[in-house]
């Protein structure tokens, strides 16, 4: 914080704004760039820092608030919530007339620079672009860009060349207007080449940019020690392959060419857009067009989904049966059944890496929604409480997600009631039926009904995209208020309601789910979509309370189970099976 | 179109849009404002036109393509779909470079404006605001503007004092950290300071404009002659009461004290904006904090809306059952059924006026959405048909708005099973039950779900806020997908679900329902709301298929129709008592 200041002195500017942010928006950070982590010592997914001479704010919000007091120095930093007071809210009644406020223009979105940029200017402050990023400067054992080596995706898991998709996004150019598309985000590179990397942590992206115009051959901006020769050579077919270095001058061109130039308006950064405006370029902000493309799976993507969740289904099962016996045992922690699965996944050889940092909570630790458990916080799982665990997995023909909440010893009549309204939500979404152009904010609903009718609800979306061998998180599609986009056929989303009650235990039943056709409706006006359940686990049947369910609830229970049990069982040892087949038992059954 | 090419000329312009729209964007328009009727000979409630000097172009949207080619003169006007190509996309491809489009500013909201503006500016064009409305200039025999007379709305409907509401406007500008409120819309005016008008069809506005500072007495805008001695000497308690000559002048006089003025996005024209910003005032552009307010009835509006309801479902129900008789004997149509319907109205002697025109439609004419019966459309009500009708009136102590559907003869197996989805849509959204802060768009689908798993869906939304003895209309709530305010205790919805089945028959089921909260919930950790249906009519049992209804939803039907009953027979004669006691018999009872 001295040094911070001591160059913000030298400099003569008021103070620094430090977003956790990389230059594609990336949600998980290459170590290199946790500028925020490295200054205040807050390692959250989310969150922000303004450093003034006299005053330094750090934002996190409300998932956040307890660790952010643990990690940061409170001495040094007041903690503001980042969506109550959000950073330019707190510029403009913080900042005095004739401060300079600095930012690094590469770790701000244009749309987020505006936002700031508008808050100095209403507090009669100018915000600076800086042409170095000033932590950067004094962060003198700043590690390494990462330099994961790429790998090419296969057309048996991609299922499209890339030379066909060029040509999809051509088309979407010329239907847009637009003369070139910027890619800046790195899912999009490795989708649009068919490439993955190994640069973050549990999503393979390669991290890039690239440059795709309507007519001319695309290029990639990448380090190229990256790139072994095979790789490399294989890329030169498809674009210019060339230095990161040289993306700053190519946007430049771009808009010396007067070019209409597709940006993406929720990654590219407030420095990108600059460059192409003032060479004369014409920008064209909104949605990357390959996001939708990819968030499409084809049929190849599609069977690799079906292949990767069979795979996947046998070790959690695996891991499930293992569990109810430890766990029975006692003495199990939370730490330990990570592991247990973790090394339940490896098992096959095909898992690459998991797909996130598992969520495995006991007690009161499962109502934490973002809860990773440290050893600071490992808890023994004990008789009466409930155990929620979230994972996944990277294979190479998928990406999965799946949460299930397991009953240690007896459950109290209240988990089960309550585990029983999140499983009708979960069943409400999963037996859906909706027409083209329906959004997921108009399902997100359905999975609250029941728990609104109890006066209970849960705080996140009902479902996410997911990707192919890609992020865990994609969009555009989500099951959510927010969600926007009309759900397509092909499209993998997350179906996963929740019910937490705090310093007690969280519940949250979470399948993936494919759109696809919804056939044989009689008298059908419109074409019909609906979701065919990719996640293959069982739903713990000591947590449901059948009269509370419909005929028609009981029906997709008994029969998600019964396809859980055959499509598994052939890949299982006999002792797994016979578990497997108690635990799929129909509900009528005892 | 001559005299308006000349004038054009004579001016040197290219050309002119013509909106359908006043000053106030209203719904319902004066005579003196049917501009684009009186150029086109279009009568449609929304819709645009553009002449240019060699071509001139009609927009309307789906609903009035039929229409809009039947009364504009094809040699004069190509039609063109007012939402798949609007006025700007049209203009950006039609208008040539150095073209000079003109424009009323005061018919067009500033977004509206400034969407036209980027348009020509696409176009190479520019757009020029005119002093004066051209097409005034040439229109010899305009209406004169109407004189409407104004009324107190006494405190016993209103249930508020205007001094009272003048102190919670106050607080909303401190809150948004403004100086001024500018009020644009006349229901804004009427609801402010307790007065309604004459001045439109089925809405009681007094056309006129306001001006409420944080501080300062407010002012009203509004011609003196409507102003009765009575009706101004207390207006003059309240506000300043002005000529509406002198708004200009004291939008210029905002700007000049460099005021923050808050104006109305929705409604507020460009030439309102330009006045206090050609001052130096500056704008918060915004929703009008006195809508929510408005939505939200105190208990006084909601005491004053059961009422209306009570007498409004007497006369509903004598209607119906004089519909019943009438239509067996056969040779009904639709004109006699709406005059019938509104003479049952009249006969209490307090509706002062329907509230919106009335939608009678017999078999293919139901399934036009917003059907208006005229003498070249009516239809004889036919055995096998079903007849919709769609109606409400205006009391001083509340606004109706009723929709039912009415078996004539036999229907058919199909009409009813698409009859029982609409209602099952129709109790979905009268039994839910949601936490506070749950916005329309989440309830929306509820009205769907059964629908769309019968592949069928109905092109409007659900449900529009209702005024206390205002607009049938009234923002800012609503059930739809684009729904996004939170409901609150208090507001008034209606609750319309449908089904069009086009060239054959409609079904829409319509009550209005109040929100109010959602007691003995035991457990609930959230406030919980609910809707209190308003309306008291009966639904069709014979178009209802008892074995498509969970027990909850005849439930409901059971327990609503007793509730129709038993408040209205004590208003109603023996006759129409012993039809509503066989109408309303429990679904189980033949």
């Amino acid at each position: 914080m001295a040094a911070l200041r001591a160059e913000l002195a030298r400099r003569g500017l008021s103070g620094l704004v430090v977003p956790r942010a990389d230059r594609h928006q990336d949600e998980y950070l290459p170590a290199c760039e946790e500028r925020l982590a490295w200054l205040t010592g807050f390692t959250g997914s989310a969150g922000a820092a303004i450093v003034l001479s006299d005053r330094a704010v750090l934002f996190v919000d409300g998932r956040y608030t307890i660790q952010a007091r643990q990690q940061a120095d409170a001495s040094l930093f007041l903690i503001e919530h980042l969506i109550e007071n959000p950073p330019d809210r707190w510029i403009e009644t913080n900042l005095a007339s004739g401060d300079q406020l600095a930012y690094d223009p590469w770790l701000h979105t244009v749309e987020g620079a505006e936002r700031i940029r508008k808050a100095c200017a209403a507090a009669g402050a100018t915000l600076i672009a800086t042409e170095r990023n000033l932590i950067d400067e004094i962060w003198t054992d700043r590690p390494s860009p990462p330099l994961g080596a790429v790998t090419l995706h296969a057309l048996r898991f991609a299922g499209e060349p890339a030379e066909h998709k060029r040509e999809r996004i051509a088309s979407e150019l010329a239907i847009l207007r637009a003369d070139a598309l910027v890619i800046s985000d790195p899912h999009a590179v490795a989708w649009t080449f068919n490439i993955r990397g190994a640069d973050v942590a549990h999503t393979p992206l390669p991290l890039s940019f690239a440059i795709v115009p309507r007519q001319d051959r695309p290029s990639i901006y990448i380090d190229g020690r990256k790139l072994s020769n095979e790789v490399r050579s294989h890329l030169e077919t498809l674009a210019e392959v060339r230095p990161e270095g040289a993306f700053e001058k190519a946007l430049t061109a771009l808009g010396r060419q007067k070019l209409r130039v597709r940006i993406d308006q929720a990654t590219a950064a407030d420095a990108l857009a600059s460059l192409i405006r003032s060479a004369s370029g014409t920008l064209l902000p909104g949605p990357d067009p390959t996001a939708l493309m990819k968030s499409v799976k084809n049929e190849v993507e599609i069977a690799g989904a079906r292949a990767a969740h069979i795979r996947d289904g046998a070790a959690l099962v695996r891991f499930l049966a293992w569990f109810d016996d430890r766990a029975a045992a006692g003495g199990l922690s939370e730490i330990e059944a990570v592991e247990a699965l973790e090394s339940f996944r490896r098992e096959g050889g095909l898992l690459k890496d998991i797909s996130f940092p598992t969520i495995a909570g006991a007690g009161p630790d499962g109502a934490i929604v973002h809860y990773r458990v440290t050893l600071g916080t490992n808890r023994p799982i004990s008789a009466g409480e409930l155990f929620l665990i979230d994972s996944g997995g990277q294979y190479e023909d998928g990406t999965t997600d799946v949460t299930r909440t397991i009953a240690v010893g007896e459950p109290s009549a209240e988990m089960r009631e309550r585990f029983t309204l999140v499983l009708k939500g979960h069943i409400a979404i999963a037996r859906s039926v909706f027409p083209d152009g329906t959004t997921g904010a108009q399902l997100d609903s359905f999975a609250r009904r029941s728990l609104w009718e109890a006066g209970l609800d849960f705080d996140h979306g009902t479902g996410h995209g997911v990707g192919s061998y890609l992020s865990v998180h994609e969009g555009p599609a989500r099951i959510s208020k927010l969600g926007a986009t009309a759900l397509k056929r092909g499209m993998i989303l997350s179906n996963e309601p929740g019910y937490y009650k705090t310093g007690a235990y969280g519940i949250r039943i979470e399948n993936l789910v494919l759109v696809v056709e919804a056939r044989g409706v009689a008298g059908a006006e419109k074409p019909l979509n609906a979701f065919d359940t990719l996640t293959l686990a069982p739903i713990d049947r000591r947590l449901v309370v059948t009269e509370m369910l419909s005929g028609e609830e009981t029906g997709w229970l008994d029969h998600y189970h019964a396809r859980v049990l055959a499509t598994l069982s052939p890949v299982l040892d006999t002792a797994t099976t016979a578990w497997l087949t108690a635990a799929t038992r129909p509900l009528g059954l005892r």
